[in-house]
């Protein structure tokens, strides 16, 4: 593959070998679908047999509670598993659904399995993923309880336009951010109305700029400030280079 | 070690051998410290060069944000790690809070690297514990962002009650919740009147009971309702008993 957004990941977290490269190519190319919007990629009470990671192509995490009302708990980007806890799971406890068409690798859980036990610096990459994810999830906790909402929009952009850079999908600060307001809504657990009130507040302070489906950062250390973002939970390999690297 | 809560997480994800349960009462008896209730275990900004993992007590993940407000993440209980993610961190960016008194064992990384390099068995254990957090972590956005009051409360109640009785720490659906008022409403983004409020109904409901600092749930099932609780999320083994066993 020319361009593997797992691989893109995986670098930032370990050092791979060219073996590793081949390994996590073959992997994700095996058996690949497409996904058209707004259909679920993984439903909520589905055993799956695989193992889904996004190749292209948004999707969300997301909750449908009692009362209809939706709780998105992360966005999924190319190169973010959908289900790597497939092994553990009896049934899926939420759902996976593609926000804009998306192409998406199914993985064979038994290869998975064998190179996991085979591959120590993939193995550890792929633990180190998931450490990363659960610090993205405990500031989104952060951002839904206790940030309004000028803050926690300005928070998530900050978090995407960082996420997108990693896996190589951002140029010159602009990057397709193909999420609607009440997408953002449900991420934030607040009212579209709100949302769009924040997004105008935020183009009107010159901190970003919108086209169509494109995201602009024009003011980066403005949009984090409004945010109150520090980029510490992401993990992300830059900001630690000159610290050696990672064992 | 007699009894070491780790080991028992640990076999709710694997099957350990004997040598991997010697290895990791090893690794917890090296260097343990106590630490007063209120008192830091790790701090923000901090870089640990050790990984602390909870043996006994109940502490708390927490991010305090410019406004002064603090947002728990995460109650850690026995068995769970602080900050098993030291490696890929240059700080800490988040602290951890003991809640009680803790007694909390400091684990070489270097000796957990080599564990986790050999024993194929203890590295997908302790990769499945992450996993499980990332689930816990979802179902706390999903709480904090679109759940009332009542059913926040009743959902946190039901998932301590299952992540003590994992660890072995529930009898006669009794168990120790030191938690204050203050605490769980930092923990779902509420007022502390509001929780109070609440407690009071979930009393008056028959639902619990509470004496000083220990819960009884009088009637789970009710519990569960009041709280929309599933208990997928948190992927326990005596669920999946039947199923045959994960590889």
């Amino acid at each position: 593959m020319l361009y593997n957004p797992l691989t893109c990941k995986l670098e930032q977290v370990v050092d791979l070998a060219h073996e590793d490269r081949v390994l996590v190519d073959a992997l994700c190319s095996e058996d690949v679908t497409e996904v058209g919007a707004k259909r679920d990629i993984v439903r909520n009470g589905e055993v799956p047999d695989k193992v889904h990671l996004i190749l292209e192509g948004w999707a969300a995490r997301y909750t449908v509670l009692p009362d209809g009302s939706r709780q998105i708990t992360a966005f999924l980007i190319p190169g973010d598993f959908c289900d790597l806890h497939v092994d553990i799971l009896e049934k899926m406890d939420h759902a996976i659904g593609a926000l804009t068409p998306c192409r998406v690798a199914h993985l064979d859980p038994e290869v998975l399995e064998r190179i996991t036990s085979e591959r120590t610096a993939l193995t550890k990459g792929l633990w180190r993923m998931t450490l990363i994810d659960s610090a993205v999830l405990r500031e989104w906790i952060v951002n839904v309880g206790r940030r309004d909402a000028y803050e926690a929009v300005a928070h998530i952009l900050c978090e995407m336009h960082l996420r997108m850079k990693a896996v190589g999908l951002v140029e010159d600060d602009t990057f397709s951010l193909p999420i609607t307001q009440e997408e953002l809504a449900d991420a934030t657990g607040m009212t579209a109305v709100h949302i769009n009130r924040t997004l105008k507040r935020l183009r009107s302070e010159g901190l970003v700029e919108q086209h169509h489906r494109e995201m602009t950062v024009l003011d980066v250390g403005g949009l984090r400030e409004a945010g109150g973002f520090n980029d510490d939970y992401l993990h992300l390999r830059q900001s630690r280079r000159g610290r050696g690297h990672p064992a």
